[in-house]
């Protein structure tokens, strides 16, 4: 069966998005690419800030409160009805909560045919690639680098340490 | 019943993405913003300007082709499954389609209550405000005003042209 | 004399930048646009968080430091230079230190044809609009928009409260 | 004598800006980054399309009009004045004019203690990386990598195939 949904997992500034663009030139169908970006800039401007949705705090500390994780079941609910509508996905996520972010994917997107790839940095790396992007709260590139791997299973694991996007785009695409 | 889903549906520069911010501010729960725009950022590069996805040509043309509609068809049915699922959503839409494009988002959001809001603005004022934007194709404001109207039903008319963003939002507000 | 300089002063979400990129499109010569956002952005990341570069609080305060200000005294001898060696500038300014910064730009600008320009929006507007464009730290357009112009001299004012960017620009190109 | 303009120039996606960005971090002093990309952002939309100003062309084609090479001469005084006024500045530029380019520069600059610095990139990886960035004109990457150290003489080479930003940035630091 073929794969609608490339889910790569990975911590911010591990190169998540540079990979995606490249599947998306790479792949013969169409791709979307939706992520926690996405859904971040969908928040009222209050979310972004406050408790109860997602703080991002000195030293990259990301804080998520109730009514965020209700909003991001929900927003998971909706990419896998785009998928089973036909719509083929690369999802660029931060499992914040490990296994159980991949647990609550995995219910989402139950019946869908997904490679899950982890996606990842050396830590000393990321977090120099995070000061050259100039846009990302100092710190989240290493405090996230090993944490939203631990415990999750993935098909395939690409490490941008050495090779470049559109390498680890290559590996992937060889598995779609 | 209360409202699930808030349809803002007018023509480029009517004002629809500042209404729809402040009505996040302003509801007392969390609603997400998604629309056409989201869409368009999560496509590949190559469907932004080829034949098969979404072009925007000179004078404000804006064609779309069968690789874009299936993948819009798709869309839509993802943010009516976020609906089902809790999530609240301001829907910041252009129905190029006129009453086909209500059609299928009527059909998509079968069963969620919804509040279709008409956001109108004087073609020339929107002329004016795509200029100082200055970051979109110039011609869509003036194309699109009457064309993403006709034939299309609304629960609420809203004109941006003398009234400010914030107090279209409370007259929206007033009916949720 | 021609005039060289546009200088537009107001408030956060007084309507400056639409004026702008309105002159850009309707003055006959090509004109630059220059301001604050330019300089901030130019800054390093450090600068836009400590104490001696430029940090934006809770309530829309705005502080400057030391490095930051030193910083802004070149900028505006940079742009006076550009002005010098022929290229009209539309520059964007929010004047915090009311006269004091007036009188800074006009030093630096000496010799130079400039037409100064306040651009004023009732406060209660002026909110309304920040809340509708939703990047920018809520409270800056009310503590600005009487701070900015106290004791400043203008060629011209420009109300944004009722008329548009557009008509705005008119106004300021009839004077160039 | 200490530094007071580090001019890096480079093709398209040959990782400039990251440098920039990592020498602002790392560089005791406050430093500015302006370049390229802040005057085309300068421009009326309308130079920014037109034969007068600078045009995007398929296959990476850049092309500069009269305007554009006026206003980039009085660009280039205007950032030679801040640095006499006590700013420090990274230029992110492109020369596309090779030597000419750089003749300019030098006699913008004249008096003033500048670091040349060429950024290099394969062109096969800088082609790859401008996929993965996925906002840039396909084709500069390739077009620009040769063609923008023709003739130009520098005080230290640095390569982004293989090093990051970081580390580049270390090696600029060193001679500042």
């Amino acid at each position: 069966m073929t794969t609608q949904v490339i889910m790569l997992n990975g911590a911010s500034s591990s190169g998540k998005s540079g990979i995606a663009r490249c599947l998306q030139a790479m792949l013969p169908d169409p791709w979307l690419t939706l992520g926690t970006d996405t859904l971040v800039a969908a928040l009222p401007a209050s979310l972004r800030r406050g408790d109860s949705g997602i703080s991002f705090g000195p030293e990259g500390r990301v804080d998520t409160g109730p009514a965020f994780r209700a909003l991001d079941v929900a927003w998971s609910q909706g990419i896998a009805s785009m998928a089973r509508a036909g719509a083929r996905i690369v999802v660029d996520e931060v499992f914040l909560g490990g296994p159980a972010s991949q647990a609550r994917w995995r219910e989402a997107l139950r019946g869908l045919e997904v490679l899950w790839v982890g996606v990842r940095c050396e830590p000393a790396v990321a977090e120099g690639r995070e000061l050259a992007r100039g846009d990302r709260v100092p710190g989240m590139a290493r405090r996230q680098a090993e944490l939203v791997h631990q415990g999750v299973r993935y098909d395939l694991w690409v490490d941008t340490t050495r090779a470049e996007a559109l390498e680890c785009a290559r590996m992937i695409a060889d598995r779609v």
